[in-house]
């Protein structure tokens, strides 16, 4: 059976912090976020010479991942975050296989 | 060890084709991707609803990272391609970790 992943990505423009500072500040957020239903895994992205953050996540259905980023598209308009690039993807599963993706 | 990953995302408006038809028609630029050096792997994305394409890429090298994006930002002007959103970031490990990052 092929399972119908889903990518969503998120980027915006953020000032920190960063690092052990960040994952520190939001760690409840990412536990928080292991449990939403549907998510297969998250990789959190930082760059700190650009001041952008955002995140990869895979869903394994694609009504969760619409769910997830219209909520979380709320919350950070909510904290005044603007200029928010949210992009949702069906994975290309013949071209990621030959590149080893982890799906 | 920590391992110190680079992601690199892209996305730009796209026309098709999509699917298999896609992956027939990306399968060799696929196989030269898989070799490059520091590419830990990659997730191809398409949404055909929205007329994007894109893709997140895994490094375990951040020079890597910059040449990979640099070399296929240069390929993809020369087919006059616009609006390429290209991001390159660190990826925080301890918060990916809680979300089950397969890293």
């Amino acid at each position: 059976m092929t399972m119908n992943y889903m990518m969503l990505v998120f980027d915006f423009p953020y000032d920190g912090p960063w690092g052990d500072e960040m994952a520190t500040a939001s760690q409840g957020l990412a536990e928080d976020i292991s449990t939403e239903q549907g998510l297969v895994w998250k990789i959190w992205t930082e760059n700190r010479q650009t001041k952008r953050i955002g995140g990869v996540h895979l869903f394994n259905d694609r009504d969760a991942a619409l769910r997830f980023r219209d909520k979380h598209l709320a919350r950070l308009n909510l904290l005044g975050l603007k200029e928010i690039f949210a992009q949702v993807y069906e994975v290309n599963q013949k071209l990621s296989q030959i590149t080893r993706a982890p799906i």
